[in-house]
């Protein structure tokens, strides 16, 4: 009866299906895996759906409804779990997001290759479905270097207890999302560097859902040195910022640094960034440094006050831009605050917040604005 | 022995695969649901692929070959199935179609957010590969308000016996497909009132197929407004219709009703729907009234001559279109005739349609046109 | 006991999950199947990606990373193995590569209608991922009529031994990838007659991976004719070889004809293709008749010498295209030699390859170049 009923184990084990990391199919004993997730946000927004980037965009008030991301992600190991890979497409653009394959074999040293978002900063890295706030803060659309191609190493070195470390190299086109061609002999390098001060890793997700009872954090340094036509990265590719024409072949020398911190603790997150952004126009001959910082912050008051509802959470967040050091007064800021409703973690959550804008960059009279969302954001992982 | 059957049972049921829906997934005792359809329509046609929208097209003769519809669905449920995503692709056009989530707990109440077809009229709700004709009728495009972004509560009213009604109320950005920004401050508003005078809804499907024994009908009423740029809306988003200029924010008011009847009875199908158009121009401050009507009639022989294949429908179709009330002799007509072969019901068949038509907007001397096609139409669900 | 046996075996069949042709599911009782296959080329180049194809090309010197190739491919068959379909998806660009339905229930003549690669010349036939080389020859963006949409009778006529022959028949738009419309009344006919004089067939794949203990060939020959505003294909449709100017409908008459060889035998696989393509400019009145040839070679050395890595090829490949047989010195040439180390057939392998060439079609004063490329292709199936 046991030889048995260990036969049909082994029959079952074979292959079978589960709900895990989206709808995961595993084969051949487990030697094989493969996973589809789906995730929606649906947002409605007044007067508008982001931070403007002009003085049209500024001007311009519109009601936005409707889809504001909807992806498919695929995934799998081939052979053994360390050989995987990843892609994940943007359905409503149709443009091609994350397309990699990686060797994960020692946790010292990883490879990948292929189409990811680079790994500079936290607020970037952590997906759109798991940040604290609705949306990303004013500073990401000018400092991040998004998506590229390339080639990557990066691992964690554990000395054990504080003496914990997260690194990652990547050598990229510097072309952008879709770009595959370099600028000339250029190429974009970039290298960050991670302490995990309480040994171990905080994990790239916002607010703190877990309700870690010991504190957790992360000290980051990253830095991006980079020649090409563009002066920012997006999901639409390589483009330039306000006030910078389209560029020619090797006409803007980039070169970045980011301090970055965050904690979670008993209910309470944290992150914080600041960044340096130096535009060498070898064209113009003219050199910009760009300077910016947020901070945010989200708490469960469920657990200071037993009545407060636990799935709610409030957050903030202040954020501010020099898109000129030389020049004072044409900063622009942002004041955020929000509220998370968890049905479900961040696979179900909704979320509404309000931005109070001012804006001196565009040197135009009425420079305060203000926008509020309510957004859904829903996913099968 | 009962004992262990149980066990086994259990253990089957903790997963299972089947082809229901397209091909489906269950995972963790049905808690999760998932499944992938695809569908291809391949048409050869001459010497148009669809009804000239201008001269230049209604001159114009071309063999038409190939795929007319290539499309992948996914679908499923989260926890129950009352929770429930959906998403279609283009895989021609590169274009997402739908992707919405809904809420179908109450039969009465159900919640929908995203994007899909609204919910206006039945000729443009019913599948293309679902449908009597081989392709829908002349006034399709011209009323159509097609896919657009935005929000939903629908559901069905049941009082008992001829006391049955559906209802639909949309609240949509009226930009279009892909569209989640709306007009200044303005939304597109709809609502549709159907009434199922035989106690059950006909289904959104042609062809009575199913040898309906019963009368099955459906009568509804629909009505829409909605300000924007547009003057009409297809597949590819937002457009013009022939005579329109390019519009700005604001320009075009379009008010729109229908009056719609539809039923099966064995074998017989009948669809007919009336249409009102509106068109405020607020710039040329000019207001013209588009009127239109189809009927359709789609019949199995069989029924009445035995010896007549079974799989054998012949459908017929008249539409007219008066592109502006206030001028006479401007109408187009639609003549078409065809012959569907259902090698397995709306999943496999084979279509043939001769199309005469009359067009009198277009102010040229030879003002008719013949129009034939074959088509085939595959899915897996 | 044996009875429960085959109880549990016939449940078990009912579904199944089995790593194949990529991730296959099996439903029904194997009445269904579905696969779903990923393909990845990660590609790192110097000066070029692939041949230059107008001066500014030729002079133009970029590093190249990242990926080369993005491919999702889905199949199965419904009802029985001879009902199937495949579509194939390009990530990367976002373009439908291969979307059809087949009738395969009898060898000797099957039915195919959708868009594919047009079984015209084998190089472009197998797909980039079973090759030998890194990337196709110089001549295939001349010659071939790549993907179309169309309907084809195709299949394999065995007279016992030698008298073997595969033949394909296809009926085209001849307006390339995605392209529906045909020209006017003008479609694109297509005929490949191909023996196989060892009996059996060699199989669209390169390099001799299986050791075929016995000689296995192929010889073919096969013509197109064509009438269109184009001049070439690619996979972004139709297009103009250098110096075509931009057609209208019917512009350009085009006939081509190949003759084509191919064997495998003991770890040696050898490849030739001898193209002609008469180019008839019915608007400026102009005929030119274009040439081109390749060879390749690609040999497993350890098959002679014992200490040569089993999963080492080398391989080397030739090619001339002369632009305007009338024209002397205007020939391009390319020599490529290259080497594939297989680690786990072509589902997983690195390829360098590095290629000299003579470009004599520019009338520029340097006219040779160099490119060094390093290629990982790695797919499921």
């Amino acid at each position: 009866f046991s030889q048995e009923e260990e036969k049909k184990t082994d029959e079952i084990k074979d292959f079978y299906l589960k709900k895990g990391k989206g709808f995961e199919f595993h084969f051949d004993q487990d030697r094989y895996m493969f996973y589809i997730d789906f995730r929606g946000q649906f947002r409605a927004s007044y007067p508008h759906n982001n931070f403007p980037t002009s003085e049209d965009d500024f001007s311009d008030d519109d009601i936005n409804m409707g889809i504001s991301r909807a992806r498919i992600k695929f995934g799998g190991y081939v052979g053994e779990p360390g050989f995987n890979f990843y892609l994940e497409q943007d359905l409503r653009g149709g443009n091609l997001l994350d397309f990699r394959a990686q060797i994960e074999k020692l946790s010292y040293l990883k490879f990948r290759v292929g189409q990811w978002k680079a790994r500079y900063s936290r607020e970037r890295v952590i997906s759109s479905g798991k940040q604290t706030g609705l949306e990303r803060s004013l500073i990401n659309r000018i400092f991040t270097i998004d998506r590229q191609q390339g080639v990557s190493l990066y691992g964690n070195l554990d000395g054990g207890g504080a003496a914990n470390f997260n690194y990652w190299a990547e050598i990229l086109t510097g072309s952008g999302r879709g770009g595959s061609v370099g600028d000339d002999d250029n190429l974009m390098y970039m290298m960050r560097l991670q302490w995990n001060p309480n040994g171990k890793e905080l994990g790239f997700s916002g607010s703190d859902l877990e309700f870690h009872e010991k504190f957790v954090s992360s000290v980051a340094i990253a830095g991006v040195t980079n020649t090409s036509k563009y002066t920012r990265f997006s999901t639409s590719g390589g483009g330039q910022l306000y006030g910078y024409e389209p560029g020619v072949d090797g006409q803007y020398k980039v070169d970045q640094f980011l301090f970055e911190t965050a904690f979670k603790y008993r209910g309470l997150s944290f992150d914080q960034e600041l960044h340096y952004k130096n535009i060498d126009d070898k064209v113009n001959l003219e050199e910009t440094l760009l300077i910016g910082n947020y901070f945010q912050v989200g708490y469960f008051f469920h657990y200071l006050f037993d009545k407060f509802p636990k799935p709610l959470e409030v957050f903030a967040r202040q954020a501010f831009f020099d898109p000129d050091s030389n020049i004072s007064g044409n900063n622009n800021y942002e004041y955020t605050f929000g509220l998370n409703w968890f049905f479900k973690g961040h696979k179900n959550k909704l979320t509404i917040d309000y931005s109070y804008l001012k804006f001196n960059q565009f040197k135009i009279e009425d420079n305060t604005d203000h926008m509020v969302r309510i957004q859904w954001d829903i996913s099968i992982f």
